[in-house]
């Protein structure tokens, strides 16, 4: 049942954010009854949100159990400041963003009006972990039997000529990532566009996210973005230290009025 | 079954993070062996994820799937830029928040390291809504029937002795709100705290979101700020429309590769 209810959720990965009843069974080739009754059941219990025209998307409801209680949502809090006060020094769209099996997942995106780099990426998109700058450096500090797997088992995609599809040449471009401690990826997914990332480390030495900028390809020197990037992504790491030993008690026990008082009728 | 899912889901709304399945067969009311099973097979399908001390809490995957096709995230997605506009000039707690039921829940929310004013709120909290400077001004610029369930049936709780507690005084503070286009609220939730919030207006009138600065009571003069909150709701409403007329194809295309290419195994 659980296996079903993620296939109807799944189905508005693909960038569609409304779908009726019927489209949903197609796609998830799922009994049409079955879809009908399913989709009601998550529409009552506010997972999905029906619209006036009849078609459903993922509800509110849904997006708050998932933001309250994710690690995700609680390293993107925290790095959010230092990552505008990035963001209006480079003026360059800056990304946070973690490894998720063979894919970066990206956690937040601050888009810059002055940049002139395209940027394919919103909070919540994938790219191919081997395919970019966040996952590079997210390879190159990851232990060494997730590094060896996804440098093994990545999938690669030939998004255009400059794309490396050669697992070698990965391998040392994800070893020199470690060596230099950041990592420059220019034009591989879209011609325009040249990431830069690096990594934000914890106590142990391990990335547990990546920090990065898109830039325009063949524009400014890379290098003139490093030593910002790398001075925020010490930042972060700092305050992730720093988060987990603060608690201001008055806070908290207003945090559980406030709870209580917003309790589910 | 789905009904049974929220309610583990829901166990995570009182603001723990990480719990064991006998803890949640606890909270639930669920018989142990129940639990454990749904909590074994969310944790198969991702939605939950298990720790390294067995404990469990929400999985990114469920954050990735709601943060999406949510609606709430587009909305938070096209407001962001502005609201940093307007964080860094006001230099204050800026936060974007939208009526649910007869609570206010909070979509995004900007820190200011030079705000003087405690901010009890985070991302994917709630206030009640008639207790709340962005409660009262969606409520004004809510449908009359939704205004009036709310003024009827919303919660109140005293936080302290500021809170207005009384409804007929609440609903010509919601009419007030609605002539003036703002609504200000001081210490009501939180002794040292105003709220100061307008409304994101659609197209028909009503409002969609709430903008709303947090300052320190008794500081700076409210309308100080308002100009600022009116001028930049204003951007937003309007960001909102263009955004629905525009698709750039080449980026479109590219996403779609890009999904192909991270398509789960």
């Amino acid at each position: 049942m659980i296996e079903r209810v993620m296939r109807i959720l799944e189905v508005f990965d693909s960038g569609e954010t409304a779908l009726t009843a019927s489209e949903i069974a197609r796609r998830t080739k799922l009994p049409v009854a079955t879809a009908y009754r399913i989709v009601g059941d998550l529409v009552a219990s506010r997972v999905l949100e029906r619209e006036p025209d009849r078609r459903v998307r993922i509800g509110l409801r849904l997006w708050e159990l998932a933001t309250r209680a994710s690690s995700a949502v609680s390293l993107r809090d925290i790095a959010l400041p230092y990552m505008e006060d990035l963001h209006s020094v480079v003026r360059q769209h800056t990304q946070l963003s973690v490894l998720d099996r063979h894919d970066v997942l990206y956690l937040e995106r601050l888009t810059s009006r002055h940049a002139t780099a395209v940027n394919a990426t919103t909070v919540g998109s994938r790219l191919p972990a081997l395919q970019c700058a966040p996952g590079i450096v997210l390879a190159a500090y990851a232990p060494p039997a997730v590094r060896d797997e996804l440098l093994t088992w990545g999938k690669l995609t030939a998004f255009n000529k400059q794309t490396v599809m050669d697992r070698d040449e990965l391998r040392k471009i994800v070893a020199e990532a470690r060596r230099v401690g950041h990592a420059v990826v220019p034009g591989w997914i879209h011609d325009d566009v040249t990431g830069i990332a690096v990594p934000i480390l914890a106590a142990d030495g391990g990335a547990i996210a990546a920090l990065s900028i898109a830039i325009e390809r063949g524009g400014d020197d890379e290098l003139t973005y490093m030593h910002a990037l790398q001075t925020t992504a010490r930042s972060i790491s700092r305050a992730m230290h720093v988060e987990n030993l603060v608690t201001d008690r008055r806070l908290n026990l207003l945090r559980q009025q406030i709870r209580r008082a917003t309790a589910r009728d």
